[in-house]
């Protein structure tokens, strides 16, 4: 389905007010198509979809913004909605439809879509079934956009990226995960609070699997450029290492919080995601915790695995990864989850 | 109910960090408590309520932001939602509580919240239900911050604004209603793209009762400085009276298209209202069609009646109207607006 | 002359920090070269092209920034200026050269350089040397930019963009004059001041020739959406047409009494400009007074020559001219001025 | 001299249009005078001052901006050139005088005025005649607005806040000057240039006095969250003594190779304290290496010398100073400074 112009306004056109208001200068000629026009597309028009692109609409961070989603009418209700804030926005081109044609030339393509999990389901039920989705949904991304970056968003983030890797056929560097970016600015947002300083202030990572079992990179955490930890150690202040994971855990409680008193995590998600975009789109070559293919890395050896690590983004995506130093603790729990992800795809069959 | 701090991080305070990190300087002062420090307070966090926060903190345009929602799980999720998102945003502290006293000191309180309608409720019950939700929100708003801007988005936002003025006591400046904005906008939107133009170049305002009974003011309208209706007359080209209705019907249309499509509205109204709140906030003497006291404009002679007029805003609230000339045919129109309102207000005894 | 990178730094790279810090992910592939990526070549780096570059950083418009100026020490010092604030700025590549092949691939080239004027030396020969100074500038722009847009600020500005135009052999969308969008904006302050309200809502133009000759469409002049004439018409209330001219005179004198004060204008050409190449680059469509080939508009019949008319900018350049209606008079003063320019441009023998 | 409105638009107001054209609503009344409104004054309006007036207008951080400067026609024309951008901007009162009664009710005064060096004179001697400046500066500005934070600029900038601080009476988080928080934005732009990665990603303090005898903080550098010199160790990758001193000279020679290449440096530092403005006045609790009273830190015992130190800044000026770890040799360098300092002003008697 293709979401055509309302019919009611074409009977402005026999008017042809344009065509009277506006000519051409002569000696004019049409642009090159070869000029520069950002394109943006978000697959999945639910909570988390539109915080994202109503995001990027405010930041003003793309020309084009394409919306697809397998409900026309909830799709094109958000359409609506956006364009009609066009007076209080720098011009956007806004379109939306079922058919993956709409996607066309995208620079971006940000999968928010996913099964939702049914009652008694199994997690490996629920996955199997996002990889039938996914297998909707790239294949098309790639044929009308060939050279665009996926952003992957959808749950399980670091096993969807890797799907969707597969499916795209494309270089392990256009192909991301929002992976644990929003709980590395929860964390610096819980450690902010507590010392009542700028959270932009804050320096901290989790990186690893996005969820229960990510880690916590206690060395990485510097405040107005003090490492903390080592700051500690030298005023010989006690720490107890039940505080530290107590802060963790915390991280990973919140997201089940706002889910259970919201019932979906969607305004935080959306910056997220849009930081994201930015540094990508504008060439930022800054560095984000995010999903990429972690062969290689802190001794997960030969496995085609996805986990966040900070990972220095730009126009051509994944620029390099940051060879962060963590604790043989640490690196021992990276490879337990590499191992545990690994087990989960053998049985996907991508 | 005050939302308490997480507990949990609260061991962290053992370790003192703060204290030791940061240090006072020497004949060092406490800030005096006049300094300023913009605060809006955000009264129902439903789609409206948040997709207005969530543009207002993108903007940057206010120090604090308080919620205040008579539901405290959905109300501590959206807070904590947009807490999360710190670490992507310049600093702004947002709070949320059931308890008006979270809302001490506002300079800005916006009012979204309002009853929903049951099956076979008539209009008028509706409204008197409503008007009874305004009785417990307005008097503590105004108890708490005696010298805010009250700023209405609620539905019927005409009647509301007029109630929310006569629960506050305020002088009429600061009393306004949303009204017209936002069709406005969307008159704006369908006439530029239309003429693919910057709907930003598109002067047009619709006033009057917010809704069916709108006024659209087709003299006002000019693209790019060129006042649209004398352009066609001079040029000779014939335009039929249908088709400028078809117009101002496509815009009354698309609100309930959009509810019909998406099940409510939200982000444009999110849009305009956070333009309104700029302009008064930031003193910047933009004119808006907003719902305002019309008594004494356009032959409403003596009626305490508010509809939305092109007003003048800045920090005093509403500076100034408009004396946009209207022909007979709109006056009349708009006079028969406010006899309907009136009788409404008549019957609800405020 | 090529600026180098500073020497000085590189003997960091011993170090191989970068390399060492930084790691490739694996299947991963350099970028396509057809990547998009704004840029933006200023010609002229005296106050008006620095307060232009400026401008366009503060505001975030491009990806890449390429300064050039006959000066390498005074380029060198303003690109390092420029450079140092880096960590308050979005990332953004700046370059400087005496040499155009650091303009390569520019999408928007924007030419401020012009000669001084000499005592005695008579207009005429002041433009010669101008022309002589633009064979130098435009055929490098166009070698290694053949597809940008020219943007001209140097003055006169309306013969200066028709030799850009012949030098480049552009078709006419591509070749822009700054024109009187910076003396519309005077217009439309000095109104805003006068009446109290936010000159964004002022709608005025000021067309015709940049400077002394210069058109004002008082037909055009409307307050939040309200044409001043026709209203004032309406209320019969005389103004004399004196006092038209007195403010007409006064945007004409306001550039000259800044160059007696301060000795020359910088910000608001800055600002200006800057709204310009927005409007280009991020193809907003939107409506400004700039120079464009103006054959076939109010009676300029067989002549090519360059003027302000209201015109609708995007990323073609300039998309349409707006049919503004104009006065007999004012078509008059317009066509009056087409001859003089015409009779100017016989004697460059471009 | 106060800079008196331009007469000639005065003839408009026999039109008697606002009156017209606005009518107030009933039941209205003026605001309270307690209503916030941002004002900022810079005093000087030469390079530095104007960038950073312009960066504060572009980046919209201020409701009123006062400028002050002792030569009135310079001062009108900078006026105007802001002014007349005002159709491109947000609303913004601008206003200038050589009377610093146009200073009243400023939340933040930003001094840049400054003597400039005689041939041969001694910096002694210069340093005097800024003082006595400063004496006609600060005073003024305490009477128009006693609740102000000060904000220094002019050099030698430790020992002329210092200068401010005792002039002013207020409490010493109340004077900050700008201090080395330009040489940090350098530091972090050549290291972020050498490694190709975002300066933002960068974080690296100079501190102490600003300009030659300043400390590079070493293990204060990290790049997205990795600790540069440890990250080194552990590697175990050797690097000299001598390459990070030439870092921190290039740092130093910066300054004057811009100076040397185009007269003053200007758009770095308007950037710069913009940075500062936007902390103090909207309350961002950030970090930024600027100059404040440093006695009670680093073994710095018992004098009042301001040197720049990592300090939190806020709505109420400096919040704390930051206990950033430092070598026994930097601690030691630090102290000479301050001696030196010392020395100086006790031969200032202020």
């Amino acid at each position: 389905m293709s979401i055509p112009k309302t019919p009611s306004t074409s009977s402005l056109s026999n008017l042809d007010i344009a065509k009277t208001l506006f000519a051409p200068i002569q000696h004019s000629e049409p642009p090159s198509p070869t000029k520069r026009h950002l394109k943006i597309s978000i697959i999945g028009t639910g909570n988390v979809g539109m915080a994202i692109a109503q995001t990027l609409l405010t930041q003003d961070l793309t020309d084009e913004l394409a919306l697809v989603d397998a409900l026309p009418d909830k799709l094109r209700g958000e359409m609506l909605d956006l364009q009609h804030a066009a007076a209080f926005l720098p011009r956007t081109k806004i379109v939306a439809s079922t058919d993956y044609a709409v996607t066309t030339n995208s620079d971006l393509c940000i999968i928010t879509a996913g099964a939702r999990q049914i009652a008694q389901e199994s997690r490996l039920n629920l996955l199997q079934r996002n990889v039938s989705l996914f297998k909707k949904i790239v294949p098309p991304l790639v044929k009308y956009s060939p050279g665009c970056i996926l952003l992957v968003v959808s749950n399980p983030v670091d096993v969807l990226t890797y799907v969707a890797w597969k499916l795209s056929g494309f270089s392990s560097n256009r192909v991301i995960g929002s992976g644990t970016n929003l709980d590395s600015s929860r964390f610096r947002f819980l450690i902010a609070d507590h010392l009542d300083v700028n959270a932009q202030d804050v320096q901290a990572y989790i990186i690893g699997e996005h969820g229960d079992s990510s880690v916590a990179l206690w060395s990485s955490i510097s405040v107005g450029g003090v490492p903390i930890l080592s700051f500690l150690e030298k005023r010989q202040i006690a720490y107890e290492k039940q505080t530290l994971i107590n802060i963790h855990k915390e991280v990973i409680d919140c997201a089940y919080e706002v889910i259970k008193l919201k019932g979906y995590t969607s305004w935080a998600v959306g910056y997220s995601v849009a930081n994201l975009a930015r540094s990508i789109l504008r060439d930022q070559r800054s560095i984000h915790p995010v999903s990429v293919l972690a062969k290689g890395f802190h001794d997960i050896e030969d496995d085609d695995v996805f986990l966040s690590l900070p990972a220095q983004l730009g126009r051509a995506g994944v620029l390099s990864v940051v060879n962060v130093p963590i604790t043989d603790e640490e690196a021992l729990h990276l490879r337990n989850s590499a191992t545990t992800i690994l087990e989960v795809q053998q049985q996907l069959g991508v």
